[in-house]
């Protein structure tokens, strides 16, 4: 039987987006959990040039990049489709995707950052949401998709979740429900969803561990 | 019959990725040059979020984000692949596919800046040439997918082409042959590939189009 490994950390939406993926095609899989301070030598066998977790290893072999992986299990394990089967649509998700892929780093800015640079990260962050309330979601509609999740939610996760730590650590808001609307709908039905529910990393352990980051990133340097 | 059209710009390495698909995919389209100093409609409304070329229309729907495109056009049209068929295979190029468009908008920097902008810029195209050059190409083989070209190598086309241009404009060089061997060996194959080499930009006119650019840009401000 194949064997399918996970190195990830628990607080990472990166490493979610995987577990999500391979529990709502019912991959069985071995967690491993990195120490980001002082990686395993695996992780820097398996990710040379990043790094970085997220990786999945399949049979031995190394694949690298939240995204990049995602596409190979929808390849590998095509049950319980998470991309459209229609060429057009599936680009149309595929689009989303990059979006998201693009704008994702941008978001964290709101928990490292203060004064001048934390008002630049909050109105990134506002644009952000405004193009995917605009042009992202279908009125209506309860996923990017349609009726059932894909891969273009668990894309968006960061702002489903992470944002509001974010937002909490930062003291202040940027996706106001009455501003955004869609947004906040497809936020509760993703997080409603129970695979997704119920491999939630919980909002006050990250909010603990974000607060402590920023803290030691944010403090004076010794001269 | 189906209609495709390209909304592209001459000099970019963005809508040249697309000719060369749909051309190494024997996909007849009509090309149609945009100009980004005063958008057309068309543009504008095929591509609401990004308002940038390339946007392939196929059948009056339009696909836009290069990256996104190629895929399209890969999964529309399979003959003669651009991606490997074995979905490792396929992951390994898509992982590199992604370094590619991460990657690719800091190599521009080098014609757009100067001092130590300028310096900073050198210093992360060459961290990139040096990634691609260790990790990226294997020694023997012609193209990153081994004796065919792929969509690998077409993402990387920045680095084949514009990059001795950006060089030439900022007085510099980074990608010095003896430094990074098998990816100046890579270059020259790609380039002589005849679908390529029929269908690339004339550098002079590239440089003169993006000298006068640098000039604009680094031009002093009126107060």
């Amino acid at each position: 039987m194949a064997v399918v490994k996970l190195l990830g950390t628990w607080l990472s939406p990166y490493s979610c987006k995987v577990i999500w993926a391979l529990k709502l095609k019912g991959i069985p899989y071995e967690y491993i959990e990195e120490d980001l301070s002082n990686k395993s030598p695996m992780l820097l066998q398996y990710n040379p040039v990043h790094k970085k977790i997220p990786v999945l290893v399949h049979d031995g072999k190394p694949i690298c990049e939240s995204t990049v992986i995602l596409r190979y299990i929808e390849e590998t394990w095509p049950q319980n489709p998470l991309l459209p089967i229609d060429p057009y649509e599936r680009a149309v998700a595929l689009f989303w995707i990059k979006y998201a892929d693009d704008k994702n780093p941008l978001i964290p800015k709101l928990y490292r950052t203060t004064g001048e640079e934390l008002e630049q990260a909050a109105k990134e962050c506002s644009e952000i949401l405004e193009t995917i309330e605009e042009h992202g979601l279908i009125e209506g509609k309860k996923f990017f998709g349609g009726d059932e999740i894909n891969m273009v939610d668990i894309s968006f996760c960061l702002v489903a979740h992470w944002l509001g730590v974010f937002e909490e650590i930062a003291g202040l808001k940027v996706f106001e429900p009455h501003k955004f609307p869609k947004l906040n709908s497809w936020a509760q039905n993703f997080k409603s969803v129970p695979v997704i529910k119920e491999n939630l990393p919980d909002a006050d352990k990250i909010f603990a561990v974000l607060k402590h980051r920023r803290e030691t990133l944010l403090a004076p340097k010794p001269n």
